[in-house]
């Protein structure tokens, strides 16, 4: 939407697969910044030692024949010297990490899509390490790639060549917490359920929750502006995150780490770094203001007989729930599908063709049922809702949100998945699901769709049968899809 | 809070007062932005042709003799020649104003502090018009400087020398409202109040609500990151405004009207121009995303004894009205003292040294109600609360409002004012007030503390005798003010 700057957004495509040893030009990955910006980017590929990798797709399957005008540039990055590796071992002694067992891990994501050829994996405890090793990186020309929890799933988070891999994962600190405020700062590196459960105890929450949060990075979160199950109740990150503490790709050190609720002192840089997924910098500590734990939680399990029904659940849903309503997601039969066949997860209601979730979060759990039961009441009576679930104990409430948050796993089971985080109007948004269901035929073994409906727009995903994948779009991130396509294979950017 | 940066500040010091036809050396404004960033600023001074003439402070009373030490300097911008004034006269055909009657006000700011000498005012309608403007002045090099509402009590608002004054007054239109997610577009001139108006038709209202509503415009509201009554509720513009299309210094048009609620493509540009106060650019259009109208409104007007008592309230109710709290605000006996004496406004309730302003707004009145009668019962159990009215009608929901919307306006009638919103750790704040009480004796009329306890960093303003005034700081923003000083006569930004 930068209009001025025509960005050039990275895509990552399936069809830049390269024989692992071949000296034939290598796929280029192409990041234009704005004018005025530093041009040390962090995460661009360069040529490695034992000849020219790039990232593999689907290691160890057979592999598709790349195509030619999809090939990406290869930039000319410095390749790893011993005396490269002496400098990190002093700086960060016993964590210059070369062993290929625990490399693999970082090298891969977590869909298995892709993986990268890094052969040195560096995991600082401080910001002044990580200040002292891009420092150090962007006077020897040598390329990196900024790693949180390795959750993303659009192969963002691993190298494409060989370059150094940076790990916030020893970076796990939290640095202070205000129990009047509820203002905390942390280091980038810390688990986000690790940050729940420090902050349950304090009777405060944090203001997103994810599917991955038993791994993801907090400072992966913010650098990825992550969205989550939250995000209707307790806005953006851009809103929640007070400060940040950012190494730039000299080594240069941006403390942005307010803990004000509101600074207009200066320009708001730390907003750049916000989804800008390592880019522009790499996240070392992050200060975000967290609210109260709820007093009372409510889960709700509803089926619809059609997306329109679904829609008209979300106004009726917000009108009558209104300030405790702290989620809305939705799934689709085939994601329920997937549920029962690869996870054993049991449909608590009857078979229906969408499926939603509805928490609410509010402070007296009277109140929230009987608002519950109000909008229930009217639901079921309008037929919006043909039947449901309510659970008000933490182990009910847990099975019924994994239906939601599992799905991604579900999907894994059932070969290469290809997963689109899509912006688009709210009622416009399962039609790109049944057009792609068309479109692909029996080429996908399932396109499914599900996701936030709260935040006006949920997630579009699709599982292909791997031979058909080759010239699909894997995208680096959370990007917005133009709803524009004559095929498949002509998805536009 | 830039530390990379390092820049510097604005100070608009009552020091830089210069004889209106002097030629010797006028005060400096020195605004260091961040290298990389254009150097077309629109809001530096330039010599007129009548000669130096510089903002003066409080216009047609007895002036304090400058400090040289505190003069800032001009830049050598252009004169306005006939041959502009043709081309603007061109451009925008009945809308280039040099009646000085007309130009009085726009030359003035609202609490009368300061007066700058411009000739020329523009009222562009749109955003085509801007960027033509704009870029011609770049050419010539002409100093522009824009102005909203001209509502700003900081100063910021009117020209300091002569300025070409460039107004949003006449882009007022609303461009879009979407009723299904509540996301409004309009220009830049609409005035607060009338898109609150607007809305509410619709069921909505708007994220921001402030004193000045019926005069300030949203584009001023967003240039200066205006936080306002709502924030507690509804968070940050930085959350809230979803798009800006906004002129940069040369004409050119950054397009980043966005109507998504999280939209991860590209960096997120607008951010910078947010609370930026004009530096970057002129705001022309803006998108926001607006929350339903609460189906309950409630107002509580409470009386405390100490600031410690009212912080203890502060707790109580966020606990205890949780999600249905949308406003906490707080004003001293003093300023209830000048509420009755100048605006003839009654205390509704005893005298208190401390009042406060509730107001919950929710989806289900008798939840409402029950939820805050509990909390009154509780606060004044405790103690915390001596005596209070709560209002459910529109009418004394608006007269109690009133009591805290209108303190700023009870100020100016008794004497100069010097308003300063300075962010602290709440539970300082108000020792700010009865330091400053302490530092000026009776060279104050009186000091006054009162604001927004909700976003953690209520407000401190007080009003001085003007023949103290000479060597107060008038802050160019919501500045962040360190609260170190050894005498009022040196606050350290």
């Amino acid at each position: 939407m930068a209009g001025l700057f025509h960005r050039r957004l990275l895509l990552r495509t399936a069809l830049r697969w390269m024989s692992p040893l071949s000296t034939a030009s290598p796929p280029a990955l192409v990041r234009t910044l704005p004018p005025g910006f530093s041009s040390g980017l962090l995460q661009t590929p360069r040529p490695v030692s034992c000849g020219v990798r790039c990232r593999e797709l689907h290691a160890g399957e057979e592999r598709p024949t790349p195509s030619p005008t999809a090939a990406p540039e290869r930039r000319p990055f410095s390749r790893v010297t011993p005396e490269d590796m002496a400098f990190f071992s002093k700086i960060i002694p016993g964590r210059t990490i070369t062993d290929p067992d625990i490399l693999e891990a970082s090298n891969v994501d977590w869909l298995k899509s892709v993986r990268g050829f890094s052969e040195v994996l560096l995991r600082p405890q401080t910001t002044e390490e990580v200040s002292q090793i891009l420092g150090y990186c962007n006077s020897r020309n040598l390329a990196v790639s900024p790693q949180g929890g390795n959750t993303g799933l659009v192969g963002g988070s691993v190298p494409v060549y060989d370059e150094i891999i940076l790990s916030t994962a020893l970076m796990n600190n939290v640095l202070n917490f205000d129990s009047v405020s509820g203002i905390l700062s942390c280091q980038a590196g810390c688990v986000l359920e690790n940050l729940s459960l420090y902050l349950e105890d304090r009777d405060y929450i944090m203001p997103l929750d994810l599917g991955a949060k038993g791994s993801c990075h907090i400072g992966g979160n913010v650098a990825t502006n992550a969205g989550g199950l939250r995000l209707l109740r307790y806005g953006s990150l851009r809103g929640t995150v007070l400060g940040l503490e950012v190494v730039l790709a000299d080594g240069r050190v941006l403390d942005c780490l307010a803990t004000l609720r509101k600074d207009n002192t200066g320009y708001d840089l730390k907003q750049l770094f916000i989804g800008s997924e390592g880019t522009l910098g790499v996240i070392t500590a992050v200060t975000i203001l967290c609210p109260r734990k709820p007093k009372a939680v409510n889960v709700a399990f509803l089926g619809c007989e059609s997306f329109e029904q679904l829609l008209q659940t979300f106004q009726l849903c917000r009108g009558m729930l209104g300030e405790i309503l702290s989620a809305f997601e939705f799934l689709d039969r085939e994601c329920m599908r997937l549920l029962n066949t690869h996870l054993k997860l049991a449909n608590p209601i009857t078979d229906c063709p969408f499926y939603i979730v509805i928490e609410t979060s509010g402070s007296n759990p009277t109140h929230d049922e009987e608002k519950l039961h109000q909008f229930l009441e009217e639901a079921m009576t309008s037929s919006q809702v043909i039947d449901g679930t309510v659970a008000t104990e933490e182990a009910k409430i847990k099975a019924l949100w994994s239906l939601r948050e599992r799905v991604t796993e579900a999907l894994t089971h059932d070969g290469f998945t290809y997963k689109y985080d899509i912006s688009l109007p709210v009622e416009r948004i399962y039609q790109l699901v049944t057009d792609m269901r068309e479109h692909l035929g029996n080429r996908a073994k399932s396109v499914v769709g599900y996701g936030h409906v709260g935040k006006t727009m949920p997630n579009s995903k699709w599982t292909l049968n791997p031979y058909t994948i080759s010239t699909m779009v894997a995208a680096p991130g959370p990007l917005m899809l133009k709803a524009q396509w004559s095929s498949p294979f002509s998805i536009l950017f």
